[in-house]
C-alpha cells in the first residue's frame, strides 16, 4: 500500500508553523526603508540633500514590478496549467509556494546583502528581488510538475531559496557579477537544481500516468495566457533593477528585440522539425520565451538591438530543437523526468545567457559607454577582460550551487513523508483539490437551456 | 406563469435613458481639472510656481489607475465566472454595470467632494475615485449573482453609487477618517449592502436552480484569473490615493506582505477543515484576498511588514472559516443566499480592517511618523485617541449606511418589473444571452480533424 | 487536388530568411537614441542642459508602452479565440505576425520618420510606434481570419507595414496631422486594407467551413480576455506618444469616458436588435470597443468628457448596427468575408474618429488651449480651418492608401504557393498545427479520478 496522500494535517501545520516563524523573523529583522519610512523619507526630503516625491524609488520601480509580479502570478501559474487535469495544482501550488518563497527570500537576501544596524531594509526594490527568487523556485517546480505534494513543494522552496541567496550574494556581492535579468542566478539556478531535484525522485513508473502527461484543447490555450504573459512582460523583468535612466531603458529595449527575433527562430524550427510541418503547442509555449532568458545578464550592456536579435535567434533555435531531440534523451538516458522542459526554456538559455554577458562584459570599454560605464558596472577601476572572467565563473559558481543544493534537497525530499502521489496518480489534480464534475455539468446545461425553454420564458 | 424575462425593451430603454442623462448632466457640470486642461496646465508651468511635466498627477497616478482597472473589470469579472453556465453574465454585466457605474460616481463624488465654481473637475485621481466606488457596486454584485436581471442591476447601481458617494462623504469629509483602500467606504459598505439586498430578495425555492449553482473544472479555472489579478494588483488598489512618496510605497508594500501571508493562511485552513486535506477551490479563489482587504484603511499607516502579516493571516483565516461554516448557517437561519460568499471576502474582513485601521491610527505618533504624519493623517493639531475613535464612528456609520440602502434598494428591486429569472432559471446565461451550443462544437471537430483527413492535406 | 497545406519548408524558410534580413538591417542602420545610450544619455546629463534620470522618457513612456503590448498581443489575439477550433492559429498567428511585424515596423518607420546621420535611432517612443504599426496589421487578420496560412499572413505583414509607414509618413509629416490613437493611420487603414484583401481573396465555397465558423461557450470566455484588455488599456493606447503633461492625461481621460458610453450602448443595441432581447457576445466582444477607435484622433484634443461620451455613443450604436443588418449585406452583395467584423470595429468608427477629429481640430483656439495649442498641435501659426482641412484630407488620402494598398497584396496572396486551407478545412486548427484530442481527455480523468479511488488514496 502506498502512503496516503492526505495532506490534511501536515499541509496545514507547515504552513501554519512557516508562517509564524516567518511573522516572528520579520517582527524581529525587518523595518521600513529610507523611501517607505515616514520620519526617514521626509526628513530626508527637508534638509539638505533635498529629495522630492518623484525621485522615490518607487516611481521607478513599481511599474516594473508589477510587471515581474504578474511574470510570478500569472505567468509561470497559467503556463503550467497546460496540462489537462492539472490546472488547479498549476495555478494553485505556484500561488502558495509563491507566497511563502517571497517571504522567506526578503529574510535569506536581505539578511545577505547586508544589514543596517541589525535590521532588514525593506521597499520594492526587495520586493522585485524577493519575486526574482521566487521565479526560480517556480522553475524548477517545472520539472517536478504533477509528482510532487504541496508540502513537497514547499519544503524544496525553503532549501531553493536559501541557497539562490547564498549563490546570489556569492556572484553579485563577492564576484561583482552583472546579472540583472537573472541569466544565472535565477535561470540556470533554478534549472539545473530542479533538474537535479527531478533525477533524484525519478519515478521508473511514471508510465501509468502517462495518458493525463498531455494536454488538451481548453488546457493549452490557458497555458497561452501565461507565455504571452512572461513574454510581454520579460522586458521589464530584466530591467526591473538595473540602474535609473539609460540602463532601464536599454535593457527593457534589448529584450524586446531578442523576443520578437526568438519568436521567429521558435515557429521556423517548430514547423521545420515536424514531418508534416504543423506548428507545436509546446514549442510556441515555452522556447519563443527563451530570448527573454538569454538576454538577462547581458540585456543591460551596448548589446545592441542587433546582438540582442542574434541572441534571441540562437536561444529560440536550441529551445525548439532541445524539446524536440534532447528531453526525450534526458529521459530515457539520465532518467531526468523534466515535465515542462525547463532545460531547454531556463537552462540552457541561461547558460547561453551567462556565455554572452561574459563576452559582452569583457568587450565593454568607456569609449563606448562614457560616464554611463560605472552606472553598469559599478565603480573601481576597469579591467573588462577580468570582469569577463569573473562572469564566467560565476556561472561556474552556479552550476555547482545548482548541483549541490538540488542534490541535497532531492534526497530530502525523498523521504516518505510529505503526501507525494503514486505513479498512478501524477498528473492529477484530484489528488489534493475538491474537483468539480465536467460531464454532469454539460448534460446538465444541455437539459436545461432548450430553445424552446428559454423561447416561453422570454415571450 | 413568471413575469417574462424578454428585456427586449427595458434594457435597451434604461441604457439609453441613463446614458443620455448622463452625458448632459457632464456637459453642464465636468471640466478638465488643472492637470489636465491646457491653458492651465501650462499656465501653472510657466509662471511663478512652476510645476514640470512630470509632476503631472499623471505620472504619480495612472500606473495605479490601470492596476486598479484591471481589477474592477477582468479581476471582479473573471473571479464570477466559476459558475458553470454564467460565465457571459458574470463578465458581461459586471461590464455593463462597471461602466455605467464609473460614470455616474464621478457625478456624485465630484457633486459631494467640493465643486469648482460649480463645476466638477476630473482628472485621473477623480477616475479611481470612480473605479472603487465601482468595486463597491460589483461586491454587491458578487451576492445577488445569477438571480438578477441586468435591469435589476443597473437599478441597484444607480442607489448604491448615490449611497456610497454619501457614505463617503460623511467618513472622509466629516469625520475627517483614513481609508484610502477602502476597508470600510468599499468592502463594508459593498458587502453588507449586497448581503441586505439579497436577503430583501430571497428566493425559497432557489433549490430549483442548484444543479447549475456550482463550477465545472474550466469555469473554476477562469475564475483563477480573475483572483490572482486581483491577488497581485491589491497593492496598487489599496495605495491608489494615499499622498505622493513614502505612504504611497509604504501601502503598496503592507498590503504584499499581508497577501502573501494571508495565502499561507487560506491553504492551512481549506485543508484542514476538508476531511480529505483536500483544498477548496471556493477557499483559494476568495479567500486568500481577504489579506487585501484587511490592510485597506491602515496599510497607508506605520503597520510595518509584521503588523501587515498577522492582519492577512488573520483576515485569511477567518475567510475560510466563514465560507465553511458561516455561510450555510446564514442561508439556512438568516435566509442570505450570498452567492460568492461575499461576506466572507469583504464583510468580515472589511471590519477587520476598519478595526485595524482604528487601532492603528490610535497608536501613532508624530515620534514615529516625524513630518509624515500631516501627509498621512492630514493637516491640523493631532490627537491620537479621538482620531481612532472617529475611525471606529466611521465604521458604525458605514454599516448603518449599508443596511439602510441595502434595504431601499432590496425592495425597489422587488418590484416584479425587471425581468427577473424565475427559480427554475438562475445561474443560467441562456435567459439573458445567445448561447452557443457546446456538445455541436465539440463533435464537429472529432469529425472533422481526424488525423487521415489532416494527413491527406498536407501531403 | 487542391494545394498541400504542408509549410514545413515554406514556413521555416520565410521565418529564417526574414529574420537574417532584419538582423542584418539592424546590424547596419540601428542605433541607440539619446535615451538608451550610456553615452550620450550621461553626457547630456552632466553637461550645461541638465537632464536628470526621472526626465528620460522611458519613464513617461514604458507603463503605457506594456499596456499598448498588452493590447496586441494579449488584446489581439484572445479577441479572435472566439472561433470554436481556431484557438491556437487566433493567439499563434497572431504572435508571430506581430513579433516579425514591429522588427520590420521599427525600420520602415525609423527610414521614413527621420534618419540621424543615416542611423534610425530607437527607444521606448519607437517601440511604441513599431507596436502600433503592429496593431494595423492585426486589424487586417481580423478580416482573413481562419482563411489564410501563416505564410500568407507574413507576406501581408511584409506589404502592409510597409504602406503603413508610407501613408503614416505623408499624414504626419507631410499634411501635418494629428492622429495620436491611429483613428486614421491604424484602425481605417488596417481595417480597409483588410477588407480589400478578403475581398479579392473571396471564397465563394466558404459555407463548406460554416459549421466551423462560430463560438463555442468557453471559446467566447476567451475572446471576453482580449475584449475586457483591449477596453482597460485603450486610455494608454491612444494616449501613449501624445505629449507630456496635459495632453497624455487628457487622452486618457477622454478615452475613458467614451468606452464607458460606448459601452452602454453596446449593451442597449445588441438587445434591442435581437427578438427575445438577448444579448449577443459578438457585440459586446466588438462594439464596446469602438468607442476607444473613435477618440483615436480627437482624444488629445480638448474633446471633454462630454464630447467624448457622445462620440463613444455613437460609435457603439453604429457598431452594433454594422454587425446586424451590414456584415451579412457585404458578405451577399460585396462578397466582402470579414471574419471578426472589423468593419465594425475598426472601419466604421475609424472614419468617425477622422471626422471628429477634424472637427475638433477646426475648432480649436489658443483662448481655449493657452500655451497647450502648441503641445497639440505642433509649432508654427495656427490656422484652424485648414487644419481641419488638412484632417479631412489625410482621411481620403488613408482610404486611398489602404484600397490600393490591400488590392496590390490581395493579388499577391491570391497566389496558390502559400498553402492556404481548402475551403472545407478552414476556420481548423488542425491543418497548422498539432491538436491534442479533446473528449480522450475527458474520458479519461473520469475513469480515473472517481471519488472511491481518490478516497482510498487519501486514507
Amino acid at each position: 500500500m502506498a502512503e496516503s496522500t492526505n495532506v490534511r494535517l501536515r499541509l496545514p501545520l507547515l504552513c501554519i508553523i512557516l508562517e509564524v516563524i516567518l511573522i516572528i523573523l520579520f517582527g524581529a529583522l525587518v523595518e521600513y526603508n529610507e523611501d517607505t519610512h515616514p520620519k526617514q523619507w521626509n526628513a530626508n526630503k527637508t534638509h539638505s540633500a533635498t529629495r522630492n516625491d518623484y525621485e522615490n524609488e518607487f516611481y521607478y520601480r513599481y511599474p516594473s514590478f508589477q510587471d515581474v509580479h504578474v511574470m510570478i502570478f500569472v505567468g509561470f501559474g497559467f503556463l503550467m496549467t497546460f496540462l489537462q487535469r492539472y490546472g488547479f495544482s498549476s495555478v494553485g501550488f505556484n500561488f502558495l509556494i509563491a507566497a511563502f518563497s517571497l517571504q522567506w527570500a526578503t529574510l535569506m537576501q536581505g539578511f545577505l546583502h547586508g544589514l543596517h544596524h541589525g535590521k532588514i531594509q525593506v521597499g520594492v526594490t526587495s520586493m522585485i528581488n524577493a519575486d526574482f527568487c521566487t521565479g526560480s523556485v517556480l522553475i524548477s517546480f517545472g520539472a517536478v510538475l504533477g509528482k510532487t505534494s504541496p508540502v513537497q513543494l514547499l519544503v524544496m522552496a525553503i532549501f531553493e531559496v536559501t541557497l539562490f541567496a547564498v549563490n546570489e550574494f556569492i556572484l553579485l556581492s563577492l564576484l561583482g557579477a552583472n546579472d540583472a535579468g537573472g541569466s544565472m542566478t535565477i535561470h540556470t539556478f533554478g534549472a539545473y537544481f530542479g533538474l537535479v531535484v527531478t533525477r533524484v525522485l525519478y519515478r521508473p513508473n511514471l508510465d501509468k500516468s502517462k495518458h493525463r502527461n498531455s494536454s488538451v484543447y481548453h488546457s493549452d490555450l490557458f497555458a497561452m495566457i501565461g507565455t504571452i504573459y512572461l513574454w510581454m512582460f520579460w522586458p521589464s523583468f530584466n530591467s526591473a533593477i538595473t540602474s535609473y535612466g539609460d540602463p532601464q531603458h536599454r535593457t527593457a529595449m534589448n529584450t524586446y528585440y531578442s523576443l520578437a527575433s526568438c519568436t521567429l527562430a521558435t515557429f521556423a524550427f517548430s514547423a521545420l522539425v515536424n514531418p508534416e510541418g504543423k506548428l507545436d503547442m509546446v514549442h510556441i509555449q515555452n522556447a519563443a520565451l527563451a530570448g527573454g532568458v538569454a538576454v538577462g545578464t547581458a540585456g543591460e550592456m551596448m548589446l545592441t538591438a542587433f546582438g540582442s536579435m542574434i541572441v534571441g535567434f540562437l536561444a529560440g533555435t536550441i529551445s525548439v530543437l532541445g524539446y524536440k531531440y534532447l528531453t526525450p534523451i534526458l529521459e530515457s538516458k539520465l532518467k531526468i523526468q523534466d515535465t515542462c522542459g525547463i532545460h531547454n526554456l531556463h537552462g540552457m538559455p541561461g547558460v547561453l545567457g551567462a556565455v554572452v554577458g561574459a563576452v559582452t562584459a569583457a568587450l565593454a570599454s568607456s569609449a563606448e559607454y562614457g560616464e554611463g560605464l560605472q552606472k553598469v558596472f559599478g565603480e573601481g577601476e576597469w579591467d573588462p577582460k577580468s570582469k569577463g572572467a569573473f562572469q564566467a565563473i560565476s556561472l561556474a559558481v552556479t552550476l555547482g550551487m545548482a548541483l549541490f543544493g538540488g542534490l541535497l534537497t532531492g534526497f530530502i525530499l525523498k523521504l516518505p513523508i510529505y503526501g507525494a502521489p503514486p505513479d498512478t496518480h501524477c498528473f492529477e489534480d484530484g489528488v489534493y483539490w475538491e474537483v468539480p464534475g465536467e460531464e454532469e455539468g454539460h448534460n446538465e446545461l444541455n437539459e436545461v437551456a432548450t430553445p424552446n425553454e428559454m423561447e416561453k420564458l422570454s415571450s
